[in-house]
């Protein structure tokens, strides 16, 4: 494949999603890290440990008791950022200072009653189970909730307070920002193509091959051509989705597979359990069930921040936070290295 | 000052500067943390270091020897994410993959020949001299660039590669991201309200006074409403100033002290060297000069990431970059706390 040759040179690159943009330095990687330098990941975590409040029978800040639980396990957030409560702030007293209510839930759920495991080394049956229980979730909590935010923080660099292997449910009565600008932006696509913006992209992608790092039956992964993160992926289903739960029974199947396939290549890539925030979004629920969202399609962002080695990460600091992102390989240079790395779980290798 | 009792639960605020909203969990500091502890910063910096690419007299990665510089020191940084030239990527393919040219420079300006200063800890007129030098930079690349961002990275938690005292100033022929959305919200707001919003952001609060924390003849600095970070704050001049470079003399003098004493705060409430990262915001330069740009008010912003103490800091992760940003302390909260810090520095205390 020959690629045109800006991709080369730095240049800037459309995120279509988000309606914003990011400066690509293709030729950024050369440059020496003097910076900070990242611990390693902890590779000695005990399987069960008592004083971890998210082992089985371990006793949680809340006072509770965690049962002696087998597959997965779900509760509701010891210290949750939404409570279903709070007083509403009324009507603005000035246009720059503006308050809305915020409700909601926050809950917590275990993937495995083990502390040293993670997706890629849990079995397929197991996985099959995480994907079971969050699409119960999302249809109990969007039966009244507009917006059901699914998210793993995974490795202490990620903010991960606790190494056990699980993922956070924060839901709430109000569409976050990331929400507002997914459905505007995809609804202005189907309006303007006929076609449901992420249908249309995954359809491309597979078809360019250049981005493209998995596929499957009834899933693609691909490094978006705006990618920001240096390893960012994004799990699309091939059919067109609306929402986590209306997944088929082959299409979970297939879902299990190609994330695993995809966390072995991640932890391969430098040899330890490779930290990411993961998250799903899909049409908004609650109040918009009853509505068309033929212009959402699901899908899952992994946004991963290693870029060099186990210890060097990228930051997004300065110019990030008040001008842009930027990125120092292209998403090409990005998929191509991922598409070469084995699927076979390093740990797994010699035995 | 009584506050409403929406303040003290949890809610959502409105950003008016980038459209969009943060959630605010007042309650949710007693959290426990169990998650990473950083470093504390380097408190042994030595003041000369031949072997630091920044320092007088040092060896440069691009083959160069620094002068011996006494004051302020401006080079082209030596892994520009910019350069003045690039290929034009042409019209774009396909909607979805969309890229435009990206020309520009990157400068890095030492503010001192020493590497054991920071701002706080340097005289007014060396600091002085840092605020003409930006200015002329300002005025230098903004002559023919429409964005000229200049930013500091401080720490090495903020992926800052390199402790001597610098900021960088990165020129572009477009306009980033946040560029883009100030620009868009500032002018939308002076239509409807007929006064430019941070102007009457400034008069607001110098008012109420529960989010100011330092205020002198021509500068404010406060918490915005709407703060993401822990103690971030927004630093005004209080005259209508659409850019650096229209400052007056006394303005420049002024800025100085209000800077040294705000950063003397940060130092002071762990009693560390405080990581941030800050830059400025003005109208647009380059080919915006000749253009009515009065919807723009000259604002500097600080994003600093500690949150408990020198080791505990607020992770933007899972949540934040799917969802939108969470803050666990109210914006009165922190500013009252950065209030009741003294303003001598800790260093110089015992002196
Ligand atoms: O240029 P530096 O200081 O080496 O690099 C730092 O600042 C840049 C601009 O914010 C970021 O892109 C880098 O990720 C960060 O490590
Ligand atoms: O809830 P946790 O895992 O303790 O906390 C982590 O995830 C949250 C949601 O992304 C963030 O708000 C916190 O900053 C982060 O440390």
């Amino acid at each position: 494949l020959s690629l045109p040759e800006y991709k080369e040179h730095q240049h800037i690159r459309y995120n279509p999603l988000r309606d914003d943009w990011v400066l690509v330095s293709a030729h950024r990687m050369k440059r020496p890290w003097q910076g900070q330098v990242e611990k390693p990941s902890e590779e000695n975590i005990p399987r069960h440990d008592l004083t971890n409040p998210l082992c089985p029978g371990a006793l949680r800040a809340g006072g509770e008791i965690n049962p002696d639980y087998e597959g997965t396990f779900l509760f509701e957030n010891d210290f949750p950022a939404l409570q279903p409560d709070a007083p509403d702030p009324g009507p603005s007293e000035h246009p720059l200072l503006q308050a809305k209510s915020a409700r909601g839930v926050c809950q917590v759920m275990c993937f495995h009653p083990w502390s040293d495991v993670t997706l890629p080394l849990m079995s397929s049956p197991e996985v099959r189970a995480v994907i079971d229980k969050l699409t119960e979730i999302m249809k109990d909590l969007g039966a009244t909730y507009p917006w059901v935010q699914i998210f793993e923080n995974k490795g202490a660099m990620m903010g991960c307070s606790n190494p056990h292997p699980h993922c956070q449910i924060w839901a709430s009565n109000f569409l976050p920002n990331e929400a507002q600008i997914e459905d505007r932006t995809q609804r202005a696509y189907l309006r303007e193509h006929g076609i449901p913006m992420l249908v249309e992209y995954g359809r491309l992608e597979e078809e360019r091959k250049e981005r493209l790092v998995l596929a499957n039956e009834h899933w693609l992964v691909l490094v978006p051509y705006w990618a920001v993160w240096p390893f960012q992926t994004l799990l699309l289903p091939r059919r067109h989705v609306t929402r986590l739960q209306d997944l088929t029974n082959e299409e979970r199947d297939s879902l299990v597979s190609i994330m695993k396939r995809l966390l072995c290549k991640y932890d391969n890539m430098f040899e330890i359990s490779f930290p990411y925030s993961m998250g799903w979004h899909g049409a908004p629920t609650g109040c918009h069930l009853s509505e068309d969202c033929s212009h959402w399609q699901l899908h899952a962002h992994y946004f991963p921040p290693l870029l060099r080695s186990a210890t060097v990460r990228k930051f997004m600091v300065g110019y990030e936070m008040l001008g842009q992102a930027q990125r120092d390989l292209t998403a090409e240079q990005a998929a191509e290295r991922l598409r070469n790395i084995p699927e076979e779980h390093y740990k797994l290798r010699d035995q």
